[in-house]
C-alpha cells in the first residue's frame, strides 16, 4: 500500500522523539496505520550541524521549509518547531497546499487555533494536535472524540510538569521555591529560563485549547486570569498539608448558567482526590461531563517520548482517515450548527463569582484580639470560618522586618470571591495586619 | 442532512440511559455527529409492560428483533440486551445485513469478540464497544486510537466498581467482607446476586477485552487465572494499610520476553499511587506504553448515565465514519500485517513467573521461634523478607479453633511466585503453622 509521506518542521526534543519512534517502530506503526508512515524530509536551521541523534536513514535534512510545504510528494506536515511565526505561516501554507497537519505547538494553537482550524475546514484537510496539551495523555482525543456525547461542565487540570515537580519537592522536602526550582533545573525538569512555566503562561495556553474544545468558545490565553507558583511560600504548602490539602497549579473552568470563567492559579486540592495525588513531572486532567460524571486522565505531560507518542498517534489517525473526520466537526462554525447548547459565554471570573472555599493567610502582629477582629470583618461580609491555624511566634513570616509578625491561616466555608475581596481590603487596613494578605482558591 | 437511524436491542439500565441521552440532548449530539441521531425502534421482551421511563416520542417498541435486524431503514444496531445468546446471533445478523453495531456487552465480546470483529471486517461495518469496559472511561478509544503509536508493555486496572466499593468500605470502616457487601447491596452498588462481580468473573471478561487490544492476542476469559474478593479478610486490609498499601481487585497483564500472563487477583497497591487512591464505585486503568510511559484513566465504571455516554460516543463515531476506520484496523487478521512485534504469546502466570513482592499471612501458634523457622524456609528458597508484622495474641484469626493462633505477616522483597509456592508448601507443613497460608501479589 502507498506509504503516508511525512515532512517535519523542526528536529528538537519532540522532533527527535518522533523520528526515533517512526524509524525504530516503523513496522508496528505501519500495521496500526494500515500503511507505512515514511518521514522523508526534515527542515532544520542548519542541516550541517552535527547531531546527537542521526536522522533516520533515507531522510533528507534541509534548511528550506519550501522543500516540505511545496513538495507535492508529501501528504502530511508535522510542525514541531514551536513559536508563533514562522510556524503559523508554514501551517497555513501546508493546509492550502492540500497537506494534513499535525502539530505540538500549544502557543500557536492557543493564539491562532481558530484561524488554522477554519483553514483546515476550507481545504478539507486534518489539523491534529493531541501533543499540544498533556504530552502523551490523550486529553484532546477524549474531548473531541471519546467523550463527545457529553456537555462538559467543568475542567480542572495540572498541565505543567515543571510546576508540579517544584510543588511536589517543596511539599515533600520543605524546600523553598527557589531551592526547589534550582533542583528541578539540575534534574532537567525546568528550563534555564523557567518564566513561561512558573508564571502560568504555559498552563494558560493549554487551558485556552482545552476550554475551546470543552466549552466551544475561543478565548485568547492573554485574557485568562493567571497566577503562577513563583510567588508561593513553602509556609503555605505546609499549612495546606496541615489542613489536609495539597497545593497544585491548576487550570480550571466551570460552566455556570451559560458562562465559563477559565483561570490559572495555585489551588488547594483535597488530599486523597486524584489531582492532589499527582506527584512530580506528571499532568492530570479532570473532566466533568453531564453524562459521564468525573473522568480523570493522567500521565507524563512532556518529554520527547511521551510527546512523540501523541504526534505519531495523530499521524496514524491521519493515515486511517479518522483525523480529517474529527477536523471536519471541529472546523464547523458554531453558526452553521443546529444548536448552541454546548457553547458557553466566556466571562471574567469576577462576573461568574462562584461560591467556593478559600485559604487565607494573614501576617499579623503577635498581640491578643487580632483573630477576633479579622473574624468579625469576615463575618460582616457573610464569610464564615471553617478552621484556623495560629502557630507559635517562633514561626516568623519571610516579610518580617523587626516586628514580630506571625502567620494566621483561615480556611473559609463556601464564600463568593467578590465578598472575600471586599473583606480582605478592609482587613489589610487593620493596624495589626501586615498587608498584603494571601488568598488561594480551594478545589474540594 | 440524513439522520443516522438507530435500532436498539434492550431497554434496561443502559438502554434507558441511551434513550434519555439521545432524546434529551439530541441537538447537541447532532452537532457533534454532523447529523441527527434518531432512535426509531427498540426491541424489548414485553412492549406493553408499564415503564418507569417512557421511550422517547416517535420510538416504536416491539418484541420482534427482526424489526431491527431486518429493517432496511436502520443504519446502526445498539445491543444493550446483555448475555451471550441471542445477543451473539443478533449482532452477527445485524453485521451481515450491513448495519454498524454498537455494544456494551463485555461477556459476549470476551467470548466471541474475534468472530464478531472478523464479521465486521468482512462486511466493512463498524463494531464499536467503548461501553464494554470501564463504563464512561474512554479506555477502548485510548487503546485502539489515541495511544496506538505505543507497544503496550503493561496493564493494571480496577474494572469492577462493586468490588472497589466493598474494599473501600472494608478498609475505611474496618467492616467485614459480609457486612460491606450487605451495605453495598443496600446502596445499590452490588446486585442481589453479586457472584459474578465478587468472584472476579466480570473483571476477567473485561481484562480479556483489554488484553486483546493491548497485546493483540485473543484469550478466553475462562483461561484467565482469577481470584475474587469473596475470600478476603478485613485483617489483611488492615495489615496492608500498616505496610503502606491498599488492597484492590486488580486485572493485570505484563509483557515479558514476548509473553503475557493476564490474571485477576486481590493485590496490594502502594498508597499514593493512582490505583491505590481510587475509592468507591470507580474504575481506573493504568496503561504503560513504550513511548508514552504510564497513563492512568479513571471514572465511573458503570451506571446508566456513564455507560450511555460511551454508547452515544460510539454512535457519534459511527455517524462521522470514524468507527468503521477503527474497526478496519482491529479486524485485520494478524497474518495479513507486516509485523507481529506488537503481539504477545499468552502464557500461564506460572510460566511467565515474574519477580515481584508478595504479601504473606501465616496463622501461627503463639510460641517462640516460629518466625525464625518460617524465615529460614523462605531463605532456603531465595526469598528475602522486607518487613514483618507480628501482633499481640489478642488479635486472633477467624479460623481459630481453641488453640491460640495469631497472624504473622511478611512482606517479601522481589521473589518468583514459583519459588514462593514451593516455600509455602513447606511452611504449611510445619507443626506450628495452621495452613493454608495466604499469599497476595504486590504492585509497587
Amino acid at each position: 500500500m502507498e506509504p503516508l509521506r511525512v515532512g517535519m518542521l523542526g528536529l528538537g526534543t519532540v522532533g527527535g522523539g518522533v523520528a526515533r519512534l517512526l524509524s525504530g517502530e516503523g513496522e508496528r506503526i505501519a500495521r496500526r496505520a494500515g500503511r507505512p508512515i515514511q518521514l522523508t524530509t526534515i527542515v532544520v536551521r542548519d542541516p550541517k550541524r552535527p547531531r546527537a541523534i542521526a536522522p533516520p536513514p533515507g531522510t533528507r535534512l534541509t534548511d528550506d521549509p519550501r522543500a516540505v510545504l511545496d513538495n507535492p510528494e508529501l501528504d502530511v506536515v508535522v510542525e514541531v518547531a514551536g513559536g508563533i511565526e514562522p510556524a503559523r505561516g508554514w501551517m497555513m501554507a501546508a493546509l492550502r497546499n492540500g497537506k494534513d497537519v499535525v502539530t505540538a505547538n500549544k502557543a500557536l494553537l492557543a493564539e491562532h487555533g481558530a484561524d488554522l482550524m477554519a483553514e483546515a475546514g476550507r481545504t478539507g484537510r486534518a489539523l491534529a494536535f493531541e501533543a499540544s496539551v498533556g504530552g502523551g495523555v490523550p486529553v484532546i482525543h477524549a474531548l473531541t472524540v471519546a467523550l463527545t456525547a457529553n456537555r462538559v461542565d467543568a475542567l480542572a487540570a495540572i498541565l505543567n510538569g515543571t510546576c508540579n515537580s517544584i510543588l511536589t519537592e517543596m511539599t515533600e522536602s520543605g524546600r523553598s521555591y527557589r531551592d526547589a526550582l534550582a533542583l528541578a533545573q539540575a534534574q532537567g525538569f525546568a528550563e534555564a529560563d523557567p518564566t513561561l512555566d512558573v508564571d502560568g503562561t504555559d498552563t494558560a495556553h493549554k487551558l485556552a485549547i482545552l476550554a475551546w474544545l470543552a466549552f466551544d468558545h475561543r478565548i485568547g490565553p492573554a485574557s485568562i486570569p493567571r497566577r503562577g507558583i513563583d510567588t508561593l511560600d513553602e509556609l503555605d504548602l505546609r499549612f495546606a498539608a496541615e489542613l489536609g490539602y495539597a497545593v497544585k497549579l491548576l487550570a480550571w473552568a466551570e460552566r455556570r448558567e451559560g458562562t465559563v470563567a477559565p483561570r490559572v492559579a495555585p489551588t488547594l486540592v483535597k488530599r486523597g482526590t486524584p489531582l492532589a495525588e499527582i506527584r512530580g513531572p506528571f499532568n492530570a486532567i479532570r473532566i466533568v461531563g453531564d453524562a459521564v460524571g468525573e473522568v480523570v486522565l493522567t500521565g507524563q505531560g512532556a518529554g520527547a517520548s511521551p510527546t512523540a507518542s501523541a504526534v505519531v498517534g495523530d499521524l496514524i489517525d491521519v493515515a486511517t482517515g479518522r483525523a480529517r473526520l474529527t477536523t471536519r466537526f471541529l472546523a464547523s462554525p458554531p453558526s452553521a450548527v443546529p444548536s448552541r447548547t454546548a457553547s458557553a459565554q466566556v466571562v471574567d471570573a469576577a462576573i461568574q463569582d462562584p461560591r467556593r472555599r478559600h485559604y487565607l493567610r494573614f501576617g499579623i502582629l503577635d498581640q491578643p484580639g487580632v483573630l477576633g477582629r479579622i473574624a468579625l470583618i469576615l463575618g460582616q461580609h457573610g464569610i464564615s470560618i471553617a478552621s484556623v491555624i495560629q502557630h507559635d511566634p517562633g514561626e516568623k513570616l519571610p516579610e518580617d522586618s523587626g516586628e514580630v509578625v506571625v502567620p494566621l491561616v483561615v480556611m473559609t466555608h463556601l464564600a463568593r470571591e467578590s465578598a472575600l475581596e471586599r473583606a480582605l481590603e478592609q482587613i489589610d487596613r487593620l493596624d495589626c495586619v501586615r498587608a498584603p494578605s494571601l488568598q488561594l482558591p480551594v478545589l474540594d
